[in-house]
């Protein structure tokens, strides 16, 4: 017997139909370089993305057709999320935080046509225009100034194209739509390509009323670029649920977004645990008696607020449930379409401890449906869900990378049946949260014993005088590794090793896990998505000797 | 280029495992016929689940067999739901409402190979045994009656069996995993078969935040019955959620389902109008002075409820609003697996007046996410979304139905493109509320003017001495339809014609709009599953004629 369900593929193009159709009163906010906001209806976004793609279409863009971008988070940027694809092709997200080499290497690799790019960031292109050649540049003129003679004006495009008489391009649910480059800390970059399938399916799981809990009544603050993995894919499921955006465009500065949420308060917020860090700090530095800030800033009440692509600190979530802000921690890469374990208040912690809700809320969270996921022991086998045992985080779904664009099968990225290595270091409890506990190129290995950097580094950065910290593995000719820990003060403190051992001692560290050395510097140097760059701290300390000493358990 | 995402089927396997590993100290509750409550743990009900899979297999079920389920709500009809699928098998819910003949008839159309049936519904068996043959019939002990010699007892079935090292069956995603029956009110029932994919887009979609907006602290009380169009799916959303779950066995009287309330108060439930209109008014009438239920129940405060099946007049949304209860109106059918619509607060109508908003609320609502809809005029065309120009609602999508198991392609419910043709017509409005004006076969045409049935009925039953009405066409010569209002007034009630008409003409209609009879009747006749039964009615009132008269406009 056969189902007698209809064979409709999953397509983005049903989503910006729908919004057309169902939300064209709903407001898409956008902050100019200038700091104004500008102001676009569902409708009017409606109307200007199918005129992107019908002027695509006219320029000549064929099915699979990569078309980059290389822009802020705002409204044109949403528009080529469903534009590019709904004209056939795959739009190409540029990270302009790479170095400039680094971006034209990926545009020659993803072997984009067109680019479509904020004028803000043409000094940025003229940088790599010399190592790829796109055949358009098209340009948004986000601050306003003249596009350049030779370059095609993105509004002047728009507005000779018809709308109305555009037709999608036909296409099957497997068929690319979007395309990401990992942000790989050593190698080359490898790309991701996303389908309409694995984006559709991806919106509705993180959608769900425990993970981002989309509803059209909440107005949505991508603090997290949307050149990076997607902005986690909110764009997508604030279109498909009629929800009011609030992009930042360029001012991600901790004043320029408390600023914003006065304008635009935002119901749900998301962004890396390094803005939501130096946010909170210059918030609580404004409630100061005589600061100059006193009184500029309320936050949002209720606001929910979506954290990832680095571990969360418990101290930071601490910091904004005193304000009635509740972190919902995520954990996922760029393969993961991104979400795959979300740490959501669970009922089964509704009689829990303060305490112990705050342990799970700095945990990575359980596996969204649709991911399947395991540990895998250094044997191969998989860990029991124990809390205890640890091994590497192996993923499978329809929302998960298989291989990578013009890349030959990866076996040090892929298990031999196909589940995706994400290198990351975990156990998981009985209740499916997911502790991890290092990169499998950050434990560190002292004299037989595993050593979590990640515990360290949590442990010392609730310490009050800490505003962060990361811990390195640095050789040792008796233990093989034993750990480093580099600290940034917060302005005005001191504090020395002593006194963080005492900490960490307190805070149930065995004496023979205590770091061996602590550096003070100025910041922990971060990758182009935020993550603690840990390959430069080991370059920095790679002369750095531990002083000989004999760990005692 | 091509998408780089793994090939991975959507599966309810998937979910089931997600529960066992994630949920497994969430409960189920389930009322016996005695009245009593027993508890499962998700743990055990995974357990028993991949126990009954693996004792169906040892039985014999081959892939894409179909086991026929007559039971009431309660967890072991939920085993049913997962575990005939992970045995390869499709599960076929029998509606114990339809007349014996009926079932007889369905389950030699579906080819049902075995039986799951509650101990309490053996006698109803017995009526249809003889027109199917199932080669097991295997009995639920639900009261705890002694299994006959004869037939198969469901808990030694699934004592015997070895959870442990149960394979799931290997499938595609197309392959079948449940069947229904429409309730046509004409000709026969006509086999719906939905698959893996169907069913997990469908769970995926209705259970967003604005629709279910199911969450793990949710507790659920389906009043729906399991055999009707899976319980609006909401059984797929509780697993896949971790939701408790409280079923209420064969129960549904009002005084039942308030004192389970009492007991396990949902923050969920969902029935058709029916219930909830009866359950409002036994609790209205306790709260009167010397009622001798005074003092006996409260109304789960915050509860959302999930009502669809038929129409909702606005009365019923009033009558819980004013006990703090929120009701989401659905539409949809067997054929939408279900959920097509769904009415709730749109962000466009924070500012909206209450009438405004309870207006909304008594629409069918806005599609939901991966339907397509359109309303499609007499002579073919598409109607624009006006909020009046009416048509019949055509429908598409991956879980909607594109056929009949074992039946020719039907011309009258398909479209020659395909899409499904609802039999319903209706008006959508600038928001995409889409208002259900009537069935195509009850719409009143009278001097070529089209009169609503349901307009009318939901304006007669605005009047506080109704119960229920329903009004249908009878013919007439010079009109050649007229309507004809069915009334059921309350206990200790009495009204007249020209009182209603009155009322009517309160209520904006025209005086030749106005029923040209009022009968008055102690009840509407009702289909198995709780829609009005006109057909009956019109059979009723065949001979009836309507007093010639000269409408004004």
């Amino acid at each position: 017997m056969d189902s007698t369900m209809m064979n409709v593929p999953l397509s983005l193009n049903h989503l910006l139909e729908r919004a057309g159709r169902l939300f064209a009163d709903n407001e898409i906010v956008s902050r100019l370089p200038d700091k104004t906001l500008r102001l676009h209806s569902f409708g009017a976004y409606y109307r200007r993305t199918r005129a992107l793609a019908s002027a695509l279409q006219r320029l000549g863009l064929k099915k699979g057709d990569r078309v980059a971008t290389l822009c802020w988070n705002h409204h044109a940027h949403l528009e080529c999320y469903f534009g590019i694809p709904a004209a056939g092709g795959v739009m190409h997200t540029l990270n302009l935080r790479l170095a400039p080499d680094e971006i034209g290497w990926i545009a020659g690799n993803a072997g984009d046509r067109f680019l479509v790019i904020d004028d803000v960031l043409l000094p940025l292109y003229r940088q790599f225009a010399h190592l790829h050649r796109f055949e358009k540049v098209i340009v948004f003129a986000f601050s306003g100034a003249p596009v350049p003679a030779e370059m095609t004006d993105y509004e002047a495009l728009l507005a000779n194209a018809d709308p109305d008489n555009f037709e999608y391009a036909p296409h099957h649910e497997d068929d690319p739509v979007a395309m990401c480059y990992t942000s790989g800390t050593t190698g080359r970059p490898k790309g991701v390509v996303y389908s309409h399938r694995s984006t559709i399916l991806h919106t509705l799981v993180a959608s769900l009323g425990d993970f981002w809990g989309l509803r059209g009544t909440d107005v949505v603050l991508p603090v997290t670029p949307m050149f990076h993995a997607n902005s986690w894919g909110i764009p997508y499921g604030a279109v498909m649920m009629g929800v009011k955006l609030v992009f930042p465009g360029q001012h991600l500065h901790p004043d320029d977004l408390l600023d914003l949420m006065q304008l635009e308060p935002p119901t749900l917020s998301l962004g890396v645990p390094t803005i939501w860090m130096s946010l909170i700090q210059t918030f609580d530095a404004a409630q100061a008696e005589g600061s100059p800030n006193k009184g500029r800033w309320k936050l949002p009440a209720g606001m929910r607020s979506l954290v990832g692509g680095a571990a969360v600190p418990e101290a930071l979530i601490r910091a904004f449930d005193k304000h009635g802000i509740w972190i919902l921690q995520g954990w996922g890469m760029t393969e993961t379409s991104p979400v795959c374990t979300i740490s959501y208040p669970r009922a089964e912690l509704r009689d829990a401890s303060a305490d112990e809700r705050y342990r799970r809320a700095a945990m990575a969270g359980v596996p969204v449906p649709l991911v399947d996921l395991r540990v895998r022991s250094d044997e191969g086998g998989d860990q029991p869900w124990d809390g205890e045992s640890v091994g590497e985080i192996q993923v499978r779904g329809p929302f998960i990378t298989g291989r990578y664009h013009d890349v030959p099968v990866d076996v040090e990225k892929f298990a031999p049946d196909g589940w995706l290595r994400t290198g990351d270091v975990a156990s998981v409890d009985s209740l499916g949260f997911v502790k991890i506990t290092d990169r499998t190129k950050d434990l560190i290995k002292s004299g037989g014993e595993w050593i979590s950097s990640v515990d360290l580094e949590n442990a010392i950065m609730a310490h009050p005088s800490v505003a962060e910290a990361a811990v390195i593995a640095v050789p040792d000719e008796k233990w093989s590794e034993r750990p480093l820990a580099c600290v940034v003060l917060k302005p005005g403190q001191s504090t020395d090793a002593a006194e963080f051992n005492a900490h960490l001692l307190r805070h149930s560290f065995a004496r023979w896990q205590l770091p061996d050395r602590y550096e003070f510097i100025d910041a922990v140097p971060r990758t182009s998505t935020g993550k603690f760059w840990k390959m430069k701290l080991r370059e920095r300390f790679a002369g750095v000797s531990v002083p000989a000493r004999s760990p005692t358990a």
